[in-house]
């Protein structure tokens, strides 16, 4: 296995601590329960937004703690859930008294722990639960659809709504609004490696591709040969857009995210076939990101996520945020 | 070969057309010659800083071009040196009176391109040579040291500088001064697959690194059996500190760089290695930098830099940058 490691059963631990001391100006981290918090906290009470999952997809969700998006992150063992004290303690650390929202990827282990999590609060809480991913319904660790890419898109709108002060339920509302306008689906070229598995998740032929791969290297809708990159994004579009159903000169942001393994270079390239579909068809992408944002240890692949716009989301994507991962306007 | 392509020759072209309209509030790009080149100019004249190299140390140099940072860069075909056209072209573009510096990695090929560019131009230019790479002396494409992932502070560093209103032989020697306070090292797990070979670029044991590798998979100091992270980054340290001479307490930028297929998780245990170390020596990291910024295509590995900071370096590495790969107070 090839990876920067002293011992497999602390990477975790070690990770989290190098974050901690990297970012002590944004956050600070808290090991056993591991939970990421925000350092600086809002002048006013506002809603506190917490996420987590297995780690292995960083920057997704400890890269995101700050200023304008999450107050705390839950990071799991590798590709695991967080457990229920991790969320338990991360929402009495962060929670100022207007309330704990919770953002989930759609994974059964994630939502149980989530929601034990949640009932051993004495305090008011919502979830929204992320499910981008329009590959499959129901796969290796999921019921219905996985989530994926577009959970940042929502986290940092979401974040910025809280900031401004909104309720709980404007939170919980305007998350499920953006998680439903957003759609989102990947290849994998090659499997990642979980370190404490120390082989590939997967097999697969050096000529063949996961077609609507999952973020744990889940299967998707085929094996297929490679193919270029203009045919790969085709098909991809194809999904995505049959499911949003943008109308003619939709506004979109359109993010391509690496799975870890693959460069800048090929995403550009992704982000550019993509543009090429979608000026076909009329769609106006006013907003865009591109880079390894939600990963899959060093998976090679990416994957496209459209999240069709209106003034609200664009007020809240637009708006600053201070976090590792993502720092604008402060 | 296993990446996102349409057509091997067009891969740069559609890649920078990409990053084009990914990063449309911030740059614009030229395709033949092929240059990025900032959006927004400075509402003063000022010393327009150029840099470039061959493509595929993404995000250097392109997303570097901005507010606070680079004027212009000239990416090369894959690992291949830009040719002087494109620095001539690009000089001509932004040049406002006050100057060029070039900011040129060590390696022969753009040594001499960028000379040629520069005595093409009816302009007064002055050159930074980046050698921050303490790994070897003399190597495939270099005379001396190779220049790596140093490069990006020397970028930051002056271009705030040269935002300030200084003058060309204060940037060029502020230049000098940071590439002097910066030393790097790193190893590779793995190769690269340049596109155009379509095979990666050296052989390498399931159980081996290569210890001091260059960022185009150059040879280092030595081939080795993997070690932990600690070991490692013991060794990369070492011959880091022995060409810094850090005195006691004294203040530090640390920097985990990944060469573009290592996860973050193990870059920020890296980063975490690397000040255990640093805290022994008694030597104060008071900046931070982790993540994939000077990267070799799909390699995995990493590499570790230290630039001894001053009142100076720490003012102007603080400093407002607006880029697509790094922002920040703006």
């Amino acid at each position: 296995m090839k990876k920067f490691v002293n011992n497999v059963e602390n990477i975790l631990t070690e990770s989290l601590t190098g974050f901690g001391e990297a970012h002590s100006d944004i956050i600070n981290v808290n090991i056993s329960p591991d939970f990421i918090f925000r350092k600086l906290k809002s002048n006013n009470p506002k809603v506190s937004l917490i996420s987590g999952g297995g780690s292995g997809h960083e920057p997704l969700h400890g890269g995101f703690v700050g200023y304008g998006m999450l107050d705390a992150a839950c990071p799991g063992q590798v590709f695991s859930a967080p457990t229920p004290d991790q969320m338990e303690a991360a929402a009495k650390h962060v929670d100022n008294g207007k309330g704990v929202l919770f953002i989930v990827k759609n994974y059964s282990g994630d939502i149980m722990n989530f929601e034990m999590g949640a009932d051993m609060l004495d305090l008011e809480s919502q979830t929204i639960i992320v499910n981008d991913d329009v590959a499959v319904e129901d796969s290796t660790f999921t019921s219905g659809r996985r989530g994926v890419a577009g959970t940042m898109i929502v986290e940092k709108t979401v974040g910025s709504l809280a900031e401004s002060g909104a309720t709980l339920d404007e939170c919980k509302k305007f998350g499920d609004h953006v998680n439903k306008m957003t759609a989102s689906m990947g290849i994998a070229f090659t499997s990642c490696t979980v370190p404490a598995a120390g082989k590939p998740t997967f097999v697969i032929g050096s000529d063949e591709m996961e077609f609507g791969v999952g973020i744990h290297g889940e299967p998707g809708r085929k094996r297929e040969k490679i193919r270029s990159a203009d045919e790969i994004v085709s098909d991809l579009m194809s999904a995505i857009l049959e499911d949003l159903k943008p109308n003619n000169n939709q506004e979109v942001l359109l993010h391509a995210n690496g799975f870890g393994g693959t460069p800048l270079m090929e995403l550009y390239l992704l982000f550019n076939s993509a543009k090429k579909i979608l000026d076909q068809k009329n769609i106006k992408i006013t907003r865009s990101l591109v880079g390894n944002f939600t990963t899959s240890l060093d998976m090679a692949g990416g994957s496209l996520t459209i999240t069709k716009l209106d003034d609200n989301i664009i007020k809240h994507w637009d708006s600053p945020v201070h976090t590792a991962a993502l720092r604008w306007k402060i």
